[in-house]
């Protein structure tokens, strides 16, 4: 199949330079930290009425990540798993989809609370977090049951 | 910034053949129906341990989304929104981030329900879904509040 090409229409400022300062994951997720996402200026008029939401999804581009396995270790339980049952960022394309909280939107700059994103990562797109509706009946979470909260 | 390519890892098997076959979203999301993913054979043992998830996020290339307007009419209430604040296909970079339940695991096929996915549409990436803690409390949905469920 065809590759695609995107160009980022943005840039993620963070407080971790690099992976290996980002927290490993909790049972209650990761700390939330200041950081800010500049957007190129011309995309700005998009960012109207999302202000109005408490969250947003981010999708970056994983820069420092590089290669993949099929076969990783999460920092769980030293057990391997399949790459696609994880959230690795060595992945054949190393999307990252990284919820952030909206703090304040002024012109072309994001105020966010972010979670997992390096310093420096390409964004490529901000869509706004509308919850899915899956219920606690259907939610199955695999591997990683027990280990993360439910909600 | 550098532009990024990606290579798809897979092909989605819609009932859609078509942007306009999708029904439109109401309150409670759209209806589920039977589709399926195929990941190009070298990825399945990435797969491994997936299928212990009941949902998994696609990451699809919208390969019929042409263009992008910074200022969207959603099939909601005629109000042009910011296109950040909108699920639109049609964007920058036009990435679907698409939630489907997984139904089987067979090889390099995963049959799945999903909800907005066009046959053909080329696949980017495979994550488990993971709920992300974002309390009641905490949740505002901006101009969609009112319009879709909170759960």
């Amino acid at each position: 199949m065809e590759s695609v090409t995107y160009a980022p229409i943005g840039v993620v400022r963070s407080p971790y330079q690099q992976p290996r300062d980002v927290p490993p994951p909790t049972g209650e997720g990761r700390p939330w930290v200041a950081g800010r996402v500049d957007l190129e200026a011309d995309y700005s008029p998009g960012l109207r009425d999302l202000a109005g939401f408490s969250h947003a999804w981010l999708l970056c581009h994983f820069h420092r990540s590089e290669g993949h396995s099929l076969e990783v270790v999460p920092p769980w339980d030293g057990i391997a798993r399949g790459l696609f049952a994880t959230r690795s960022p060595r992945r054949p394309n190393p999307i990252g989809l990284c919820l952030v909280a909206i703090e304040a939107i002024e012109g072309n700059a994001l105020f966010v609370l972010l979670q997992d994103i390096c310093d420096g990562t390409p964004l490529l797109d901000i869509k706004p977090y509308i919850p899915e509706g899956v219920s606690d009946e259907q939610l199955r979470l695999g591997w990683l049951e027990g280990k993360i909260t439910r909600r």
